[in-house]
């Protein structure tokens, strides 16, 4: 049977991948939705390569885009803004929702995606940094299923025992021998490099991720490895496990993309090329598998691979994470908030690549919010976030 | 549930390390027969440590060791032979048979086990390079269950989905992904010499293997490759896969088990330290797992993980099993009849290690014999193995 898919965040990075996989595959997937918000432009394309039946674009360009789409001849049902979002994820017509909505824009769509208990391809971090147990909870209740498409939390799923694959990947401790999930991280640019080294590293130097393209702000996170420390939040919430159980290690070469450590001496890993079409073709079919166009990894050309303990001194955003999440989530919203303004404000050259860090532990340690309660929602989550990033602004302020 | 362990080939290396795991776990498992056959003082320090209620010994050995057992107050049935370790391996007290004794000796019971529905942990190579068809008839038609316990084909069965797991392990190729298996070898104690330098090799540098303690045979072996070899075609068996979908990538450091490559660019791999008892542990526990006692893999101490793809005019025993497997069960047979008796050859001195593939070659061009049908059974496979041993006996006499 077709499996009809909403693709939220149809013109970024992932969306572009997921595209590229269905477009080969349309026997088997219904393009059925998609929404855009910088590059309409693009999106108009995707609309005339696709036919899919509805579209949400910001709340300001509906109008305006059915124009378009009514001057291309395209018969699509526009939708706007979060609200339009949320239709789409609920769409009964919909059977799965890839979730690429960067921030913390695609959470609302994403929790509402688990509430009509849709097949969820889980791209946003933010669904789970700042709203794992509300999101966790969802799922559960709502009989909705969470596949990971990052290229870790995916790999940990292929290697985890299919029984506890199928029941909304949570680890029973006990029955399934589990014993460690094991992160790769790639270290980033300044693996080599001194503390004093990235102290005076410029924005290009911080964006030149080794191995992976992707947008200024991962890559920033991937240089401090605080990428790292939101995917082992991301990987706590997931995988029902608390931070201890999760480790990380650097493998600068990206090759294997996580393990599984079980308590008879196993380690499943999986590996492949650096291409996302890999972990996004892994979801869309699971259980089953399909072809996704990725380069097959040459394994005859492998050489030199690597394993290396993380330094928390030079990285200490990795510390900062393990810290907010055995404090519970009210700390993780913090930190991701903290986080994304310190970012801005190294991109914009207000701040050194290494104050990065510091300004996160200030956040961490001195805003003081309310504790959230098991009925905690989006609108809790997002007061917190917003505290979050007033309280740094002004930690910034002091620095500059 | 205890599960009821018969230990066939219990004083080798397999039986150390399978005993080793259930003596740590003797609530869940019963040690209820044990096989042996030159250690008999190990055998009955076993009987001690472990009570089993029989045991087997060779036939000529029955009547004193029932004496020792007496002396020693140990009640336990003592049975001789290859009509007591058939007795033993479809004994209907019995759920899992360790098939662990080396070489054409083994045949017979692993048959008996695999035609009494036995659940099977399989060391044995024999029961897959000579009676491959045979025995997966069995197990199919018995409904048994076959599990391998050797390091590559245990790393492949956890990395494949577990829909084929359950299905006595063969791959319907076009429902689950499946692309190719990858065999991993050390490469042996010649890799990094030349063709000249493996032709001049003594016995003690043949034997030295890097990562693993082996026997002197499987240590030879290593070293020409024809060990992978006759892994290849119990796993083109075992998997039900044509020799072309499996394939052999040297990878020295033995860290990483062997892989499973899925249509979407995903490799699934096994990584452990080089301890046979995380593969036994995990096929005594499967589909849980239990702790094995095996040193955990110390991830940040490993570097420098290489592969290289197999030379294969250096190491031409790899290519003579490819052929073999292509042609059919009767030049498996051959060739592992020839390899024996070439190996012994080297082992005593009368032919060069590099002689070993010649001889192996010449065997598998000119011993004639007849096709073995449907219904062929021990019997006809082991006369074609005797026809082979005595035809390579000739050539190596031609040779000295």
């Amino acid at each position: 049977m077709t499996q009809r898919i909403a693709v939220l965040g149809a013109t970024g990075s992932i969306g572009d991948s997921t595209l590229a996989i269905l477009a080969t595959h349309l026997e088997d997937y219904e393009v059925y939705a998609l929404s855009g918000h910088h590059r309409l432009d693009k999106l108009l394309a995707l609309c005339q390569q696709f036919s899919p039946k509805r579209v949400c674009v910001p709340l300001e360009s509906v109008d305006t885009f059915a124009k378009r789409l009514d001057a291309a001849d395209l018969d699509i049902d526009v939708v706007g803004g979060d609200a339009g979002l949320i239709d789409i994820a609920t769409d009964t017509q919909v059977d799965t929702v890839v979730a690429a909505i960067v921030g913390a824009a695609g959470l609302p769509s994403t929790l509402a995606a688990a509430r009509a208990g849709k097949r969820i391809l889980l791209a946003n971090k933010e669904a789970l940094v700042m709203a794992g147990q509300v999101m966790i909870e969802a799922v559960k209740t709502h009989k909705a299923t969470l596949l990971p498409i990052d290229s870790e939390h995916n790999a940990i799923f292929q290697c985890l025992p299919s029984i506890i694959q199928q029941d909304n990947t949570q680890i029973h401790d006990r029955c399934h021998g589990v014993r460690k999930l094991w992160l790769t991280a790639s270290g980033g640019p300044f693996l080599q490099q001194s503390f004093a080294q990235m102290q005076q590293a410029g924005v290009a130097e911080a964006v030149k991720h080794p191995n992976w393209s992707m947008g200024q702000k991962i890559s920033v996170d991937s240089a401090t490895m605080m990428n790292k420390g939101l995917e082992l939040i991301e990987a706590c919430h997931l995988f029902d496990l608390p931070e201890d159980k999760i480790k990380v290690v650097i493998h600068p070469q990206s090759i294997i993309h996580s393990m599984v450590e079980y308590s008879d001496g196993s380690f499943l890993a999986q590996l492949g090329s650096p291409d996302m079409k890999t972990p996004i073709a892994h979801a869309l079919s699971y259980p089953q598998r399909i072809n996704s166009g990725s380069q097959p990894l040459d394994l005859y050309a492998l050489s030199g691979l690597e394993f290396i303990k993380p330094d928390l001194q030079k990285f200490a955003c990795l510390r900062l994470a393990r810290e907010a999440m055995k404090a519970g989530t009210q700390a993780t919203i913090v930190l991701n908030a903290a986080n994304e303004i310190a970012v801005a404000a190294f991109l914009a050259g207000k701040v050194r690549l290494t104050d990065i860090a510091d300004i996160n532990e200030q956040a961490l340690t001195q805003v003081q919010v309310s504790t959230l309660t098991a009925n905690a929602d989006i609108d809790d989550i997002l007061e917190i976030d917003k505290i979050a990033r007033l309280y740094t602004d002004t930690i910034i302020a002091k620095m500059v």
